[in-house]
Formats: structure tokens, C-alpha cells, sequence
């Protein structure tokens, strides 16, 4: 048996409304890449959620969301913003560089958000051909920090993006926990506010695996099959993908799914944030804690849980609620912190 | 209600024994990207099926498998031969040459099938700066026209292939259908014949979705996660695609399936091959039929079926049975002929 | 001392005259990356060769102008039509693919060109997400067989492209020499007729060094700099390519030196044609002359020129001709085949 | 007649010697791609320069020495570090990134340079899948800011390098001034302290153009020649790039040019950096200048010179000397600014 995990949203299972969903359409045979009923289903459904003019595709995982987004979004002598810790550029092993030739430039972050301080900083060079031109901006919601953009941070940046003619990109791997935080729908804070590009994530939300990438800007989407069939992501029994998400979306379980992911974090938040020893390094908006600990905390914690140290010289973990979290995990960690804190100190 | 389909493979529902594993694999949390139980036993299992020295990679779909294996197979600046009708030239919209960076050259065929004679003919220019060096040969298992390369055709290309240093890929999108048409295990017609790396399908052979890279040739394997991950296919919730493939080969599920979908395509020959209005085109030797029939039965089959038309000129339908294909299937498509050949001609 | 040679037009000497303009052109301090006059005259300068329209850049060699023209004129998941024995398809170690991302479709070739009905036949599969979508046309003039494509054959493939929506490339790397075999003025076979993009050749034609793209289409030339720079092709002290070209067009040397190459490889051919040991594969209208000898002739003539055996089964030789072959060259080759033919056969 | 220039090196004329060198080789036939006698003379030359075990290879511009540098470094899903001001990262159009398939990586510097501090902390994520493992280091000497690294300097990092199994390029645009303000041969700041390859300048250090590729590391060389070519960077008729370089290092023509480039800039310095008005900001080792100075004497200098603005916040210029800077262009600036800073302020 595995240890229970904080470790990320994606060591949980499948929701069972979803697996349900599987189970079900499992039957009779239906044309594949994405013409079966379900998928055609699913685009109409995302044209509710984001817009009469959305254009989705389905993708296998993130990392693809993202690469085939930049891809659409730039051509591959161009360049985009992204923040210092973004994903794009910190954990995808090179592939928006490699597979969709973009340059990205990365500014300076504040709890994992991009200023308009930096940005201004880094605009520069225009028409300077020695000079990878900047037509692009990669945001991530929530943050890789958890943190969340306010919407009034986020019409500052796209106002100042537009101003420049700059496409918009969203990493939206927990937008739904954006959702939630913000409360929001998903277009208020995405394509009503001039998001061109959205990566919208499925796996890290209680799907079996499975992403969207949203197209808001429809030139964005002409000829985006190409684009997704080179860049090796399409399904080709994509009922199966399709299904995840029609009962992802339908009676907002996302919402549900997302609501108990939060509440998880600040019921934990709410337990242990006044401890001396602990310092919480950002705003806890989403789904994400990050306690800086005493060193000798973190083995006795990590045999009752799995999650990461994320950074050993502070001794910062990441503790990650996710569906399946229970509130019996929260107040086992709280009780299990009780107990050290009491321990006297040597 | 879709009409039934002898469109492909990827038409077909999910085994039950394999949504049923899917649904009992549901429960607990585990870790992610491969470091689970049933992605650990699974490698296990390949290192069974294909020898010790095996090295297996997960991957979502089998454009990814085909691009990926030739990734690793050559570097950036060199060729592979291929058939002149094979899927990675034909039907990955440029994913070789341009995710992988692979200039491919093809080699003329025959039933589907890459001959001695005329790899010797485009065998050319070696040392020659100006032309990119040929140092790969990817060959497909059974081929896109259902045929199969005999172990005799294999062993001599093979060592061909190995006398002028080429690394060998298999598309092995339906190996299964091989090792059943050639009546031998895996490793006995790949990895003990010398085939370096190795596409192996899942999707169209009963799972929901998932593909391997197998590589036997562990001097390819060094790095490989990282390409893995560059090119958008590391799978995060690892334990839905392994349990997938941990089922296939349990009990040789993946026999049974194969087993099926060839019988059915041998019974759908033995009842049509004989009218004469009908020309099956290339030896059935796998899951598919290519028969070219009088322009006119068109219509009235696609009322009853979903298939497709292969070539417009010659008017050759591509009948493709799977694990789904059922003998009333078969009996109802052999009937409809029987119908439309006995109707007399106006 | 090296021999003489018939093994390419890039075994010549710089032209004088163009040696001495690259000397008069050397004082003085001027801005770089073609900001300088002799620069901004060769733009002037094209406009007159090509129409007013017209955009063009310096780039290094070749290939460079080759990959440029290709990755200007389609985006990287569209492929581009060329001749099966085209340079670009044969001789540029996998760069179209590779650095313009661009797949090539071989087209059978009917001595060195490609025809209407090849065309047809490869035309397919629009938008059919598996298939890199055709986009473009490369044809090379002269032919690599040192053929001439009829401004007849010219319009109807251009005509047919149009009606596809191609967009079409000249690969002119003896564009000159084609200009004086057509006896037309450069644009009329060119950008009149509706080519979008050309690659010009210097090297080969008495230059030192220095290749254009000609942009006829306006479209294809927007954010062509980046393009350029991104691919290595910037050159930095510009004024030393630029007068180059300035000198090669001044006065139509350009019209000397190709009719000077011409006549060279009519006169050998005149002087030779007869022999019954010779036979000339292919019509000679620019400066190659293709002949298949006696195997035995072919050791005492590479002792007296240096040439390519262009086929080893059939004994063709490549014989060519450029700006800087003697008359008393073409003798002597003459003298030779007259000796070997008249020598007795043991 | 072009102003006077202090705007780049690339501004010069070639140096006469190298011009005269040029038309007296241009006579005769010769084999082209580096097979004629200056090219296989120049690689001999370049064994006594750096070392026996020396390959090198002739190339277009400094941009393509650098991405083909990288490219034989690392393979594409491995990353380099660099300086955060280097010319690969900011000045390259995102070649290293599109072209060559590297991941760079950015490092805080100091007076251009970077330090082990900086190194140690980026320094991470060994083994991680999800990020580009870092393979290399790109050093600029000297750097984009006229600074060297001291041979202490490049020992320390080449050192820590060596430990962490990098490779180690350097970006040698102007290595000449280098060598000359260290006092050192090339090889006893390079391929002596185990440099792997160079980038190594000629277009300007006097040169009409042309730059090297020297690979010290022989395992880096194998297959070079297949990577140029495809990179676009295979020099056709090659005698004219080597008897340049051939030149350059007779009689060590290229130490000449280098101490009266950098005679030239300590000349200035010496005459302005007294000036109140005038910051130096950082220190003269090369052949450049970065004074600070009122905005006001900004348009009164450049009527007189052109030079770039290199930071418009803080006024800086860059001032940058040449083989054909003159004692009088020295004293002609120097007096100018001796007539600003007597102007009464108003």
C-alpha cells in the first residue's frame, strides 16, 4: 500500500464519476481522431464555457498543452514572456525550445507572478532583427506557487500585452482551481478578458489523463490539426478522452473536484500557519501550501506522507491537496506537526 | 447508434479484462511519471516477452512511438530507409522530419515490403558530406497492407542492414498480429533477429489507449527518458497505461485478440475471395483485406459498414476486422455481396 | 599545379572584373549587416531585374538560399513538391528538412524535370490531418541534368500550382545561365510568370561567394530578416557580397559570363556528339554536358581534367563548363576523345 | 564617404594583406569544399595553433560558429550555460535555440563575466526528466563588454566544469584581442586548459569574412563536416575563406591587428577617463569602451562618429576600436570631448 501523498494532484486516482463515464461509453464501435459524438459533444460544450468562437482539441498531458499552444501562438523565430519559474520554462525538459521553436524569456517573478514592472524592463529591441522578437506571453493560473492573479492583475498585464500585440497564453494545467479561487467562471477570467491560448488541464483534476488546449483567438486555430498531429497528440480512440471531460463539466463537477482541493489546503492552512517554526513563503489561493520547516521535521513527516522538499536550503516543501484528499490526511499532518512542535528541542 | 465499422482497429471498444483492470486499479494514491508498482512490474514484464536487456518506455499514441524511436535510432543529421507507403512517410504529417529531425528515404515496395534488391539500389554516397548518411532502416510489422514479412525476408534484411551498420526499427503498431500470423513469439522474429527498437501498439489492439517504446539495443536507451519528455509523452498518472499492457499480456490476452482479429479477416476472405467481381489485392496474412470491388457495391456496403476506400481509381476497399469483429459481422458483409453479385447488371 | 577541370563551375577563379571591384570597394569605414550603399544599390538594382515588388537578401551560399526560399514559403507541417533528382531533395544533407522543417515530396522526373502529369498523380489527401498538407513547389532552373524547363513547360506547372494554391520556388543557382538558354530577360521567366520566391546563384557563376533570395511575392518577404539571422545567413561586413552582384549585373556581365559557359559546353558537345562510343544522356541547353563513355576512357581523361563520374553502372560523366573554361580546355578534351576512339580495341 | 566609425570592428575594410592575398590566389582551377591546398594548409596551421590533435572547419559568420559549436557539444534535449549579456543568448535571433536544438541557460554575470558563485547555484535538477540536463558551457572571451577573463578566472570555471563532466565552448569573435591582452598564445588559454571548442572570429580582426570552428576535443569532430553542411555552412569554393586565415596567421599578421586594436582603446582611455563628466563602466581589457556620458554630448559626437547607444537609460556608449582605427580618430574624438566638457553648462 502507498503512503498517502501530498505529493502533487496527479498521484491521485480517477474520479469515480469518471471512471463511471468510461465504463459506460464503452460499448459499439465509433469512428476515431476525434469524430466520434462525444468529442463533437465536448466542442460544443466548450464553446458554452469559453465562447461562441472557441476552437478545443484534445491532447495526451500538459507538456503538450503548453508546446503546441506556444507553437500555435508564435512562429519559430519569435519569442515569448514567461515567468522565471514558469513550467514552460523550468520543466518540460526543453521541449518548447526543441519542439515548438520558441525562445522564451523569463522574467523576474513576485510569489510566481510576473509584474508590469519586469515586463516593462524586458520589452526592448523591436525590429532589431539580431534580436528574437517578443509576440508572445506565457501565464500560469494559479501560479506554480499557488498563488493566484488578481483579475485586476491580469487585465493590467493583457491591456499592457495588447498594447504591444502580444498573443496571450494561459497554462491552465488546475484552471479550474482558478476558477474556484477567483470565483469566476472560466471565461470571465480567460477569453472575455482577450486570452488567445489556453492550456486547460485534466489529469491534475481527478481525470484519468487528458488535456484541452482552448483556442480563444480562432486564427490561432486554423490549421491547428496540423499542428497537433505533428506534434504527435492525436487521439485516436478520442471517445475516451472526450467523455472525461463531458462529465468533467457536466452538473460543474469541476467545480466540485476543485472546491474540495481548496478547502483541503486552507483547512490545513488553518492548522498550522501559526506555528513559530513554520513560515508559509506564499499566499496559499489555491491548492498549494509551501511551509518552510525545521530540518528535522521533515523526516519524521515524510514517513507518514510523500511530498517534496522544494527547496533544501530553506527546507520549503510542497504539500499538494488534490479530489481524493481527505480530511482525515489534514488533521493527521496537523497532529502529526502538533507532536513536534511539543517535542522539546535538544 | 454508430454503424459497425471495418473503417481500423482504433474503431473498437476497450477489452472488458482491460476497463475491468482500469476500474480495480482505481484506489490509492501513487506516485506519478512511471515510479509506480504497475509501471515498474510492467517493465518487468517486457524484459519477459522481449529479453533481458530490454528497456521499455511508455508513450500515448504511435505517431510518438514511430517518432520517438527514430529520435533515438539516428541524430539530426542523418537518413532512414523506409517503404514508400509506410505510415511514418505517409500519415505522421512530417513528425519525422520535423520532430525528429529525420530525413527519411523510400524504398520502393512490394506487397507492402522493402526488398533486398532495392535497398541495394538506393544503398548510395557514403562519406559524401553533401548527402545525408543513411543510418537507419524502419520497417513495418505487418505491413500497412496487412501483408507480413516472413522471418526468411526479415533475417536477410536484417543482415543486410547489419553489414552496412544500420540500426533497425520496427512499426510494430499490431506486432500482436504478427507473432500470431508468423507463429512465434515476440523476441523470436525482433529482438533475437537483432532489431534494435521496437514501436510497439496497444491502442489498436484492445486497449483504451498506449503505446511502448521497446528498445533492445540498450546503447539506445541511454537518455531516452529525456527525448521522452522532450517530445510531449511522459505520462503522469503512469498506472492507467500500465495495468493496460500488464492485462494484454496476462494470461496472453494479446494472443486471444490476435488470434480473433485474424480469424475473422481469414473468414471474411474464405466467404468473398472467390466471386469475380472481387480482386483481393495483397495476401491476407494479417487483420485486413484490400479488395477492389465494382464501383457500384460501394454505396450499398457503406449503408451497412464503415470503411474505407483505399484507392478511388481502382475503386480497393480496406476492410480492417479487430478483437470486436464479430462473426455476424462477417456473415452480414458476406451476405450483402452475395446480394449485390447476384443482382443482375443493367 | 591543379588540373584542369570540367568538375564544376565552382572550381573557377573570381571574374576579374569582380576581383577588382572588391578591391576598389576597400577603404573606408561603413556601417554593417546591409546598411551600406553598395547594399541598398543591389536592392535598387533587383528591383529593375525583377520588378519593382521585388524584396531581396544576401545570403552566404546555396543551401542557404535553398532552406531560406523553403522555410519563407511554407510553415513547418506543410510539405513542398521537388524533382526526384533535385538538389534539394539529393545534395543538402537533410537541411530542408531539418533546419526549414519542411517535408519534400519526391516527383518523378523526366530528364531532370519534373511534368504536369507527375504532379497530378502526387496531388492528395487535402485536408486529411495525417498528411502534411503540399503547400509549395520547387523547381530548379537549369535542371541539375543541365536542362532547360521551356517557358511553355513553365507556365502550365505554374498555371496548375496557382489553381492549387502553391506557392513556387526557383532554385536559380545558374539562374543566369537559364536567362541566356531561354534568351529572356530574368523577370520574364521568372517573377512575371508568377514565381513567389527564387534562390539566385553567385558562386557558381563568377563570384567569390554570395547568393540572393529574390522575394517576387511581397508576403513571403515580411519578417524575411529574422528568418535570415535566425539561419545563419546575416552577413556581417555586407558591402564585400553586395558588390559582388552590383558588378555582375553592371553592363550584363552576368549575360557574358553565362553566355560564355554556354557556348563552351555547345562547342564540346558539337566536337563530340558524333563518336558512336558516346552517347549524351540528356539535351545540353545550359553549361553540363552528361555523356556515358567507354569505361576504359575514363582513367586517361581525369588524367588530363578532373570531372565527376556521375554514374558508375552506365560510365556518365558530369562534364561542366563556367566562366573561366578555355577554348583550348575544350580542344584538348576533344583531342583526347578523338585519340582514345581511334585507338585500335584489344 | 561614410562617416568615421567606433560602431563595430564589423565597420572595417579588410586588411590589405588579406586583400592581396585574395587576388593573388585567384588564379587556376581548384577543387572546391575545402579539398584545394589553402584549405588543407590552413587545417595544418591550425594543428601549431592550438594543438596536434586540432580539427577545424571553415564557416560563414559568427553566428553559425556558435550554433555549430553547440550543436556538436550537446544533442537537443541537454542544455548550456551562458552569461546573461552572451551573444548566443541575446544577439542570435534564437538560433542556438531553433538551429541547434540547445537550451540556454542564463548566468548572472559580472562585468560580462561569469562566476563559480553564480555557476554552483544553477547547478541542479541532475537525473530529473523533467529538466534539460545541462551539458555544456559557453564562455565569450573576450566578453561582450570588453573584458577577459584572467587565466586564474578560466582555469577556476573550466575546473568546476571539468568536475561536472561540461563541455566548454568559447565564443571567440575576437580571441586575437584576447591572446594579446592575456599575453598568451591561443593554446594556453584554450585548448591547453581544456577547452573542448571554439568559436574562433575572423570577419573582425580584419578579415572580409570567414570564421573557424576549432574543435579540440576530437570525440566533438566526428561527423562535424555532416553538421556543417546541413547547418548551411559548407563553403563551395573554399580557397577564398582559408588564404584568409592563411594570411592572418603568417608572420602573425593577426597579433598586429590585435595590439593596435587594443593600442587604439587604451589610447582613448587614457585620454577621457579623467573626465568628471565621463564613468567608465567597466574595465578596458579589449578593444572596447562603455563610458557613460551627459545626454547632451551625445548628438555633437555621433556628427562626428558613429557609434552605438548602448543603454539609453544610463547613457552608456560602446566606443569600439579596429585594426583600421587611427591615432587621428583617437585624438579627433578625444578633442571633441575636450571641447564638451569646457562648453559652460547652462
Amino acid at each position: 500500500m502507498s503512503l498517502r501523498s501530498l505529493g502533487s494532484d496527479n498521484h491521485a486516482t480517477v474520479h469515480p464519476q469518471i471512471m463511471a463515464a468510461l465504463t459506460e461509453v464503452n460499448h459499439g464501435q465509433t469512428p476515431s481522431y476525434g469524430t466520434d459524438i462525444w468529442s463533437l459533444e465536448l466542442e460544443k460544450q466548450l464553446k458554452k464555457e469559453f465562447g461562441s468562437q472557441t476552437e478545443s482539441f484534445l491532447v495526451f498531458n500538459g507538456t503538450a498543452a503548453n508546446v503546441l499552444a506556444l507553437r500555435a501562438m508564435v512562429t519559430n523565430y519569435q519569442s515569448v514572456f514567461c515567468s522565471d519559474i514558469s513550467h514552460v520554462l523550468m520543466d518540460e525538459c526543453g521541449a518548447p525550445e526543441v519542439i515548438a521553436g520558441v525562445k522564451l524569456i523569463p522574467i523576474p517573478s513576485l510569489n510566481g507572478k510576473i509584474t508590469l514592472e519586469a515586463l516593462e524592463k524586458y520589452w526592448m529591441r523591436r525590429g532589431d532583427q539580431h534580436y528574437s522578437q517578443t509576440q508572445g506571453i506565457s501565464l500560469t493560473q494559479p501560479t506554480e506557487l499557488g498563488t493566484l492573479y488578481t483579475t485586476e492583475e491580469l487585465r493590467a498585464i493583457i491591456t499592457w500585452s495588447k498594447k504591444k500585440n502580444l498573443k496571450i497564453h494561459i497554462d491552465g494545467a488546475r484552471l479550474a482551481n482558478a476558477a474556484v479561487g477567483l470565483n469566476k467562471s472560466f471565461r470571465e477570467f480567460t477569453s472575455e478578458m482577450g486570452v488567445d491560448i489556453i492550456s486547460f488541464g485534466g489529469t491534475k483534476n481527478g481525470l484519468m489523463l487528458g488535456e484541452l488546449v482552448i483556442i480563444c483567438n480562432p486564427t490561432l486555430a486554423r490549421n491547428f490539426q496540423y499542428l497537433r498531429k505533428q506534434s504527435l497528440q492525436l487521439p485516436s480512440k478520442s471517445r475516451y478522452l472526450a467523455i472525461q471531460f463531458l462529465t468533467y463539466f457536466k452538473n460543474e463537477l469541476w467545480k466540485n473536484i476543485a472546491t474540495h482541493s481548496l478547502s483541503m489546503a486552507q483547512d490545513l492552512y488553518s492548522k498550522i500557519h501559526h506555528y513559530p517554526e513554520i513560515q508559509i513563503k506564499y499566499p496559499v489561493e489555491s491548492n498549494a501550501i509551501f511551509p518552510s520547516i525545521p530540518k528535522s521535521w521533515f523526516k519524521p513527516l515524510r514517513e507518514q506522507f510523500f511530498f517534496y522538499l522544494w527547496d533544501e536550503h530553506e527546507y520549503i516543501c510542497r504539500w499538494m491537496t488534490s479530489w481524493d484528499t481527505t480530511r482525515e490526511d489534514i488533521e493527521k499532518l496537523a497532529n502529526e506537526i502538533l507532536k513536534l512542535s511539543k517535542t522539546p528541542k535538544t
